[in-house]
């Protein structure tokens, strides 16, 4: 990443104070977005959940302004020029003194990234993703359920546990074996017109993408339900679907010894939330 | 923080990478040490949980050499000069790209900080402290349990949950209502010859300090025992103590509506452990 990449409250810098609460205590939110020309896509849901895990945790988020005003800086130049890439935002509670005490007057900081896209494999669209199921379970905390807060020790362990490609990401479960999420996506399985994702209340997290899929479901005359899924379940499903806010929809068409043939489905959802255009 | 209070990487810098991990993930742990005489107390023990941390979540931790280096770099006038402060060491995983998974070849970084000791009213150590029963219920995550990594949002939320200061700390207690620790100490509790303190298996952190009490207990003639202790149980104690590296060790002499009298085992504690040189 180079110093011109990164706004720093405003300003073009690719360091972060010591002090700062987000690197001390991991007291922060962030957000990855896909980049069309210039624009984040979905930029309004992405804000609103911006917005609502910041005051879930007491924070004050900036407003949809002065984060589009940094990004209009770091991207410009894509406003007219085809460019594939990514933003980043990450808000912190700001600098505090040394005690998990948040000093009574708090200045939130914020850091806006410009990032290379990741490049997808062309099978993923065509063929779909492999999934693995992952030793570590997912503890629970209902008071940061659902947040994409900045404590992801979790993910970061998770995603350790694998170093072959073969797999895009790992199944996440909670202590109880039921399917929670992956590392970095939300999973969606259908049964016949039922399309089920896993409840979030207790851990997790809620991506701006799930929402869409969520609220698309009605279009292909399913019915959508949040709702507890086992393991077992999951690999009965009649067809399995990741979603994250990088590539939108992705089709899982084998986990462990489990496969699946390719459906539409998730090429639909895709084109009908215009990841189309991403790759 | 002063720009020559802190040494990033053995630089004098106030700043960190934006890119570096512990920022984007708390991914990293951390400590903080009573200083005496330019001298961290309890060095070694320090090193040992550090390195210990270090190693649990996969991240080379630096020599204690090289950090002892810093610290001297440091505190250097600190030690013909007497003066109370704190040093802080963070070990993060390093730079990394976007996305969990960590580089193949990674550069732990080491932030070594100077700050200011906190100041402890003359009453905690003689009348003692008053704690409050925290509402977040810790979460449970055997993979990080014990471990004082950078993941701090539960701690940081249940310190936001009171700001009357006649309250030193808060009980945490796990889903099931067992008593687990305080935001920011480790908690004893003694029936007549015993001394209990929460299993820390499933979360929580096992402080230096915690351990220095529990290796003590023989010098008092006491059995000392890690278990589960229910809120009843604390409440029904002959005796309750709180204990951190900067402090040492406090006795409790009052949570919610129930009271205890001055005793003399927190002090001598604290004494046997070299804090009555810290104040």
């Amino acid at each position: 990443m180079q110093a011109d990449t990164t706004l720093i409250d405003g300003e073009f810098s690719d360091r972060v104070p010591v002090q700062d609460r987000g690197f001390a205590y991991g007291d922060g939110v962030f957000r990855t977005m896909r980049m069309v020309s210039g624009v984040p896509l979905h930029w309004p849901l992405h804000y609103q959940k911006l917005s609502a895990d910041c005051a879930a945790i007491g924070i004050v988020c900036p407003s949809a302004e002065t984060l589009m005003d940094d990004i209009t800086k770091l991207f410009a130049e894509e406003v007219t020029e085809r460019t594939d890439s990514v933003a980043k935002i990450v808000i912190t509670r700001g600098i505090g003194k040394r005690g998990y005490a948040p000093p009574a007057i708090m200045s939130p900081m914020r850091v806006v990234s410009k990032l290379a896209a990741p490049t997808y494999k062309n099978d993923f669209y065509k063929l779909g993703v492999s999934l693995r199921v992952c030793d570590l379970t997912l503890s629970k905390q209902p008071k940061l359920a659902g947040i994409k807060h900045l404590n992801r020790m979790e993910n970061v362990l998770a995603r350790m546990e694998w170093q072959d490609e073969q797999f895009f990401d790992g199944i996440l479960r909670d202590d109880t074996g039921l399917v929670i999420e992956c590392t970095m996506c939300n999973i969606f399985a259908r049964f016949d017109n039922q399309l089920l994702t896993p409840l979030l209340n207790e851990t997790g997290v809620a991506g701006v993408t799930r929402g869409q899929v969520m609220q698309l479901g009605n279009t292909f005359s399913m019915t959508v339900k949040e709702q507890n899924i086992t393991m077992e379940q999951l690999l009965s499903a009649d067809e399995v679907m990741v979603t994250n806010s990088l590539f939108g929809v992705f089709q899982v068409t084998k986990i462990a010894d489990q496969s699946w043939p390719v459906m539409s489905l998730s090429a639909s959802l895709r084109s009908l939330i215009d990841y189309d255009s991403t790759h």
